[in-house]
């Protein structure tokens, strides 16, 4: 006779079935041919999202915690390992869009097939009390959550690519608003502590917690806008080396960028590519698609930096600032959105846009990666990546925290990534 | 009231519905999947070749011939270009398996729309006696079974490269036959006419019909099969530079080529993957997938050489070969069959595989291209490639003839490519 | 009449003549052949290095502050300004190996015409109480010593490369010592000062002096040597994934590499080539020539970690260490020394071997680059670098301070790069 | 006791010993630093050329037939060998230019030390009625000759790269003359026979003398002149894809191909970089550094095409060409010369540039090239190559022959590749 479960479980289960239900129904608006198309190295089909998440679980889980599991496909460990080592060999990232097989449907009934094993685990009494377990299975959902960003990023760049502008959805949703006047936030300096310390769930590069010595600071009261940059492009941003990181400049040459990512000049109208479709620009929206040397360029043009991973935290800690209010995934905008609401010391921290920090990627002191094939996830990638912070407008809202560090090569930007400024204490003028 | 059609219209019109479909039956067979991936830049995707072959029509016909023709779709003549700079921009080849738009369901949409206004244009008495009317719609039947081919032989290598090991066609068509033995057949040598001359369709790049001195040759009477060229490989074939052209032997040390193109080597058994699964080599087919490397240093090792494309097409003139009787694309073997007819003077000369010649491909004496658009077809890519005669297992059978001047880079092996062996008169032991 | 200098004046002429003369002597046991190559993309022939140092005198300086000046050559601007946008175009460096004029002597005419027009501009009196004059006499002898470490360990991938194996210098330099025990010494946490806040010469980079918080750490008393990374190699170290930052793992994988530059197996026994020539692997001697990459696997195979660059300062701070008697340029060894001075708390801090540090280049807090051109020196390449300490064997001893931040991408050993580990207070054992 | 030598010993030491001065007094006008640079992978340091052409006597000859030789470097075989695969490994082609060592210096002596050897050899009466001995010196010294006009075509791609556009030789030669009016001269069909079939020395691949079948055709008098070519350019050659064949034309647009190599458009005036400086463009001077395609683009754009190499033998042969009073190395022009002399039926057969044919480098009926190693020489190369007919400039006088067969890829021109027009009989209005 089943025993009755316990909340954390019941919980548990609950979560991981919302979770993978979203991913579904992420995808449900495209087509069959959209699920197969990686429009640039970086990208993975949608058909391989859906996947490797299911290996994630198949893998870490079931192959793990349930005898006599058998796998679904004695092919797929391979089709959709994505970067683990330990795990054994894969299938190479850069030809992800090269398999037309397994087919979209194959992929959903390997989805349901997992779902299924692991929702009879999960009910088992025996995995109640046992910590790894909860946690593998925690890290399963936010991995998955991490890959709904990545598939309506990733699905943004394949359907912007085609000359055809088709739209992800056609819900014209584009809130308008005009954004509250940039000023600069004072923050004291001083030892404040940073990084994770809770019992929830947490990556372990949010981990330890420790003390940084921060002289006092200033951020700018909200993300810079379309119409900010425009500015910039205006004086001639792009073609003054004097803003530019050395390699930045380089790139820009060699790539011949002259604005975003998906703007595009149409007879002399800004318009962007979204995922409700082409549309002009509106200049009160926050800018997005920029790399950081983009970021950094900009910041140094207004006269101002980049903000520290450490003084965005501090400022996180130090204001209110409510995740449940922020423009995420849930929103269905699936694109920043101007700021409309005065009064708050500092607006658009979390969701909108990822906010480039000059931090470089690097582990905290002491930090210990997790024991396993895990501690594949974040360590090994702390290299020649910046830090950014906040969430964006693709990002779940349960997924995001004030310690949670996203990172990026400088010259990435398709994801939703954005700017906030930031200065010392007396150069906020 | 419709008047009377003439026997040379009603044949046209039913050439053209034949063909037409029998594209769509080629294609029949492919999950939506695989119908949008290019696995190399020399492969289109499925759903480009249908909807390429049908933008033919619609540009040099319907465009041309049919007063206020209304184009599908305003985007599809940028996408579904492939070469003709005449006719204005196109989508980069290398990118075509990078757009999920339009879907397979719109480009069978695009080709209902299109047969259905040239079925009109073609039933018009107007063009009756127009001659270049006539001649581009056979040449857009002939262009649509060129792309017959290229979609089997493309689909081939889609499958190919999955892990998975997908079958276009689940029918075990695998015909066995013990070869003919081996052996050299004359020819004598003196002034020989070759080229088009008669009044049937044939392409530019075929004529004007003239003469060449031959010294007399020998042919080998059958293909080179499977059985041989692993001699080939086993006595060091791939290792020794003496057999090479330069340029081959440091494209194999490159590409770390050890064998034709589909073959593996699996726990020390040669297997093959063809468009029925991956199977066991068969010792007595036609070896194929062979780059012009790979020919010449065969023919070298076995110290033979490739005939000219002027002596294949003299004995092919010389004997008696039946095109009927080949293994084309409608046997529906997909594949090269072993020849099992004893007692003809030259076996396999049609069908089967493309036999490599050792002529370039290079204007006749006198050539001149078509006029117009149509001119780019052939006479741009007269440099850098050699010449193969006879037609394969992926041909239309009505699509070959003995004038018929294939052409492919000499790294090129994707195609059913394959080997006959020349020698001078003398040399033939 | 000529006044009588100032002592500063003085002692600034006497710095330039004779780091000028030094550059000139490390160029002379070259063939003329040997100043013309450039061996890899990173590497400068030496006649560049001879040249470009020359052009920053005369642009910076000559051009500004001598009336009238004629520059030697009007095309040499172009091809010896190395990377400074503000002063204009420039020749490839990539391509700096493609010139064969102007010849050496030709530079070395350059040279003098230079020297002899800034030794008549610094015993002018005008410019005698000019802050920014001296302070660019003084960058630019400061930057000649770049070059100088540069043009040493440029030639030595120059002869490296040959397979004649060339020696620099025929003299058998090569001192022996046991060295000491390996053992981690102890530095107390808090807060402390880093960077530079003095008077004399310091790069942009290395100011302002700042506060920041650390935990108490362990440094190791001597470089890892040859011996220690012999047991790493041995123990199967550059084919375990799992001590491999990703980047890392991926680049030795596809450059096959499988240890430090330079060295060879040669019949089983480990040789290197130095710039004394071809000889067996002294396993005293500090291990050098590493990429970050394999400084940080082979501190992560050990249990330990690189040292962050404020460690590193603040332990250089604490103990007594003299940068007299560090194995520098004016040694004569150009090549790293087994360290054999007991009684140390830390040896080798400076001279020897750049250690690798895990803290990326990037801007001190308050961080502002000089003003104009020479603004250009550091700050634009604040990215994508890590940053080492405490100078080389072939550093100009004067050029070294315990400030000094170098910097170089994580992929790049040609310099004298090795390793000094580090750990957690409670990890020392 | 020395016995007589025969005559022809005497005349073969003589060539000898005249050919390896001719290629030193080449080198004479260069610094040092030019015999050491690698402007592109195409172009082989001066000293490789010096040393390459050493190695082969050293390999083929003193290492064969002087018993007891000692090489003169033990890693001089690895160096210098260029291509032949059976005679070892070697030092990649494209790396040529990052090697110091050996010196100019160290060259010469090796080149001493052969030339010391190989006299005594030749003397030798033991060689003297050894037919391959005697093949093998004169190979050696065609050879020699090939790599004459190497170095001078390398050198003047070295010089022209550099900024400073130095001259190779001061001497202002460049004899003016108005071109003779051009026609087209007619020749007969009919069966004609092409290859070399003498008891002189010949290549392998102008070999078998063989028949072929030629329809009258017709040969413009002169070569295509500066003149010519730039009403092609002004008329918009470069940019008008019809006349280009689809390979062509993808080139150009990628290289931003607007005109030869060499030639600069400064301040409206065409100038060109030649063996004698940087002047302007000479219009009555014979188009020179062309590709193929170019040289085919051309020829469509004036309504004719290039000759085949069979119709230039044929027409060399047929009227009276006298190679004697060709512009060739000799004339110590480096360049190409206007044609003044009227009256000859075709003026400029031999010497000025190599003439572009459109045959393609094959083997002719019954082609058997050299027994051993020297059959590397020339047929592995037959494939992806056109052939070019008639010397330049830089060749030898003595070198060059009517059946003389040189070959290159379409996209080369750093050679004095120029073109004469060709057309059917009835179109040479």
């Amino acid at each position: 006779m089943k025993e009755v479960k316990s909340i954390e479980e019941v919980k548990l289960l609950q979560n991981f079935v919302a979770v993978r239900g979203q991913t579904e129904d992420l995808a449900r608006p495209l087509t069959t041919e959209d699920y197969v198309i990686q429009s640039m190295p970086d990208v993975s089909p949608t058909k391989w999202h859906l996947a490797h998440t299911t290996w994630f679980f198949e893998t870490f889980l079931l192959q793990k915690y349930l005898p006599g599991y058998k796998p679904h496909h004695e092919m797929y460990a391979y089709l959709f390992n994505s970067y683990y080592e330990t795990v054994g060999d894969r299938w190479a990232r850069s030809n992800r869009g090269l398999l037309s097989r397994p087919t979209v449907k194959d992929v959903f009934s390997y989805r349901s097939y997992v779902d299924d094993h692991l929702r009879v685990l999960i009910e088992k009494d025996g995995n109640r009390q046992e910590n790894t377990f909860c946690f593998l299975v925690e890290l399963g959902i936010h991995h998955e959550q991490q890959h709904q960003e990545l598939l309506v990023t990733d699905i943004k760049h394949v359907l912007s690519i085609n000359p055809m502008h088709p739209a992800y959805t056609s819900a014209m949703r584009h809130p308008k608003a005009d954004p509250v006047p940039a000023r600069f936030v004072e923050f004291g300096g001083g030892l404040h502590e940073i990084g994770f310390s809770g019992v929830d769930f947490s990556f372990d590069n949010e981990r330890p917690q420790h003390q940084v010595w921060l002289e006092g600071f200033c951020l700018q009261n909200r993300l810079v806008t379309n119409a900010d940059y425009l500015e910039f492009i205006k004086d001639g941003g792009y073609s003054d080396f004097r803003h530019w990181l050395s390699d930045g400049w380089a790139l820009i040459q060699q790539e011949n960028w002259k604005h975003p990512l998906y703007w595009e000049n149409k007879d002399g109208e800004w318009h962007e590519m979204t995922l409700t479709g082409f549309r002009p620009l509106e200049p009160s929206e926050p800018v997005c698609h920029v790399s950081y040397y983009e970021a950094d360029a900009y910041a140094k043009w207004a006269g101002k930096r980049l903000p520290t991973e450490a003084e965005w935290e501090v400022a996180a800690s130090t204001v209110e600032t409510r995740i449940a209010d922020g423009n995420f995934l849930e929103s269905g905008n699936f694109h920043p959105a101007a700021n409309d609401v005065a009064g708050r010391p500092l607006s658009q921290i979390f969701g909108d846009v990822w906010e480039w920090t000059q931090s470089a990627y690097l582990p905290y002191p002491g930090f210990r990666p997790e024991p396993g094939a895990v501690g594949e996830y974040n360590g090994k990638f702390m290299i020649n990546q910046m830090v950014l912070r906040g969430g964006s407008c693709a990002t779940p809202r349960s997924h995001i925290r004030k310690t949670y560090r996203n990172f990026f090569q400088c010259d990435k930007r398709w994801q939703f990534m954005g700017i906030r400024l930031a200065c010392e204490k007396n150069h906020s003028s």
